[in-house]
C-alpha cells in the first residue's frame, strides 16, 4: 500500500460554502451521510412525486440544481431549484424549456439522471433522453435561464452520460454506458472525444463490471463529473449487482488517468456506500444509491456527493480527498479489460 | 402512381461487364435470381465452410470480394476473393491482414457481413467487429494489399455500418442499426455524418421497423451502399419477422432523398427478395436472404445483386433501375417514424 496522504489534493476552484459535516466518531468507513438525509423528501412541489439522481452545481455565490422529477402522472422531466446552503431547497413548479439553436422549444419526450458539467464558462446538461429509445440528451446553458439543446452525442441506446470538466489534449470527453433500451441487464463504460461537441469518435473503453465481488457484478456506470486531483481524476460510480427480487445500486470510487481517461489507475474493490438506511432501502425502487453530482473545496480537499436514494430522495454523503483517494489506492483490484489502452 | 419510367436512370459510373441475366419470360416480381445459384457453394476454399453476407466492387477490371468466412472452427473472419466475371470465384485460404495506422497487425477477434465502399479514391470496408460487443468495424485500402483499420465510427453496440459512396454537402454519411450484443430482436437505421471519418455526429433516424405488413416487423438494418439515381438514393435492405422457429430475414428497396438521406421518399411496402429457393430455405440459419452489395452499371441500369442465402451461399439477384424504382414508387408506404426530418 502506497502512502500519498501528505500529497492528494484536488486541482480545482475553492468552494468553502459546501454543505459539510465531519466524519462521526468511530465511524469506519470512508463516505459518510449528512445527519439529517434526505435532503429533498416526497412531494417536494406541486404535480412532482419524487426527486432523485440529480444535478447540483455551484452558481453565482449560491447553489442551483437540476433536478430528475417524477411528476405525478409518472413520467420524468427535469426541473430548476435553487438553494442557498446546498441542503434546502426551492424547486421549480414548471419544467426546464429547453429550446432548439433557433430559439424554439425543443423539449424532450422524458428526461432523467441528469448530470451537470461547468467547462470554461458555459454549464452542460447531460440527461437520458428519447431518441428512438433510450440517448443522451446534452444541452448548454450559461445563465440557468435558457437552456439549448446541443445535438445528441451517439447513437441509441445509451445511459449515463458525463462530460469532463475540462478539455483534455484539447478535446471534450465524454463517458457513456452504452445500453439498451430497458432495464439493461450489461454495461461497460466507455469514453468518447470530440473537437466540437457535436462529433465524437476515438470511443475507447474504460471500465468493466465484473471483478472479484459481486457487488458490481451486473453493471456499471458513471456518475458525478470527474473531480482533477492529484492522483488522476476521481470518479464515484454507480455499481449494480442483481438478486432474485431486482437489482441493488451501490456507489464505487475509480482514479483515472489525468491525461489519458481510458486507463483506470486504480479502483476500490469494495463500494464505498451501498443501501442500509430507509431511504435508500425503501422507495419508489428499492435499495438503489446513485451519486450524479459532487460539490467540493479545493482549500479543504471536501467533497458532498449528491446521490437519488430509492429513486425517490435525494441525499448527501460526504468525504475528503484524501480520505477517498487513499482508500481507492488501498483496496485497489484490476477488473476484466480495464488496463487496457490505447486500442479500440 | 407516378410513371416516371422514361427518365429513371442510375447516376454513376458504367459497368457494362457486371454479371447479367434478363429477367425470365413471364416472371412477375421485380428482383429475379440468377439461374445457377448460388453462385458459391459449401467449403469454397480450404479452412472456410460457409460464405455468405459479402462485399463485391469492381477493381482494375475484374471484380474483387470481401468475404464473410465462417472457418471451420466456427467464427467468422474476412478472406478476399477475385473473379472475372463476378460469379466464378476464388476465394483466398488466408483471411485479411488488418494493420493499424502504425502498420501493426490488428486483426478483429471476428469479423462479419462486410461493406465495401469507394469513396472517391479509397475503398472502405464496414464490418461487425468485437468492441466489447458486438459493434461497426472500419478500414480503407487503395490497393486490395494493405488494409489500415480506422477508428471505430460508434459505440457498441451496432450493426450494418453502411457508407454513402460520395460525401453529401461535404460530409461523409453512414448508416447504421443500433442494436444489443445478441440475436437483436428490434432496431431501425439511423445516419451519421463525418467531416473526417474519425468522430460522427448528427445522427438521424432514417426508417423504423414495422408497417401494415408483418415481413419487416422484428427489425431492419441498411444492406448495399446506396445507389444514386435520379430518384434518389436507392438502398436495398434487410427487414426481418419472427416465426414459432425462428427469424425469416427477406430484402427490401427505400429510396432516400438525396441531399437529406435521412428522408425516406419511397419505401415498399413489400418484400422485394424473400426466401424461396432450396439455398435461401436451408443452410445453417435457414429463411435467409441477406443484401450486402450491388453492381450496377449507369449505361444501361442493370443492377446485381450480391445477398447472403442461408447463412450459406452468396447468391445474384438482378434487376434494373427503371424496374425497382418505379416498383418502389408504386408500393410506397409511409412506416413510423419515416417522414421525420431534421430534428433529433
Amino acid at each position: 500500500m502506497t502512502n500519498l496522504t501528505q500529497r492528494i489534493h484536488i486541482i480545482g476552484e475553492a468552494l468553502p460554502n459546501l454543505p459539510w459535516q465531519n466524519k462521526p466518531e468511530g465511524y469506519e468507513f470512508p463516505v459518510w451521510r449528512h445527519s439529517d438525509n434526505p435532503v429533498i423528501k416526497r412531494n417536494p412541489v406541486k404535480g412532482v412525486a419524487r426527486i432523485f439522481n440529480s444535478a447540483v452545481v455551484p452558481y453565482e455565490g449560491r447553489f442551483v440544481g437540476v433536478f430528475r422529477a417524477e411528476t405525478t402522472n409518472g413520467r420524468p422531466h427535469l426541473h430548476l431549484g435553487w438553494s442557498e446552503d446546498g441542503l434546502s431547497w426551492q424547486i421549480e413548479e414548471e419544467r426546464i424549456n429547453f429550446v432548439d439553436e433557433q430559439g424554439e422549444s425543443f423539449q424532450p419526450n422524458y428526461a432523467y439522471d441528469p448530470r451537470v458539467v461547468r467547462v470554461e464558462d458555459t454549464y452542460y446538461v447531460i440527461w437520458c433522453t428519447d431518441f428512438y429509445g433510450a440517448a443522451i440528451g446534452f444541452a448548454s446553458t450559461k445563465d440557468f435561464q435558457t437552456f439549448t439543446r446541443l445535438e445528441n452525442p451517439f447513437l441509441p441506446f445509451n445511459r449515463n452520460g458525463v462530460l469532463f470538466p475540462r478539455k483534455i489534449n484539447d478535446k471534450f470527453l465524454m463517458l457513456s454506458r452504452p445500453s439498451d433500451s430497458g432495464h439493461t441487464p450489461f454495461g461497460d463504460v466507455f469514453v468518447s472525444e470530440s473537437p466540437d461537441l457535436v462529433h465524437w469518435g476515438k470511443h475507447r473503453h474504460v471500465m468493466a463490471k465484473g471483478g472479484q465481488g459481486w457487488w458490481q457484478a451486473v453493471k456499471i456506470g458513471g456518475g458525478p463529473a470527474p473531480i482533477e486531483t492529484s492522483e488522476g481524476w476521481l470518479m464515484f460510480y454507480h455499481g449494480v449487482t442483481g438478486t432474485c427480487n431486482g437489482l441493488v445500486y451501490s456507489m464505487g470510487a475509480v482514479i483515472l488517468d489525468r491525461d489519458e481517461p481510458s486507463r483506470v489507475k486504480y479502483r476500490a474493490s469494495t463500494f464505498v456506500l451501498t443501501p442500509e438506511e430507509w431511504y435508500e432501502e425503501r422507495g419508489f425502487v428499492a435499495n438503489v444509491v446513485f451519486p450524479c453530482a459532487t460539490l467540493h473545496d479545493a482549500g479543504t480537499g471536501r467533497i458532498a456527493i449528491y446521490y437519488g436514494a430509492a429513486d425517490t430522495y435525494v441525499g448527501v454523503a460526504y468525504t475528503t480527498v484524501e480520505e477517498i483517494v487513499q482508500y481507492t489506492i488501498d483496496h485497489h483490484e484490476e477488473i476484466g479489460d480495464d488496463s487496457t489502452i490505447g486500442k479500440m
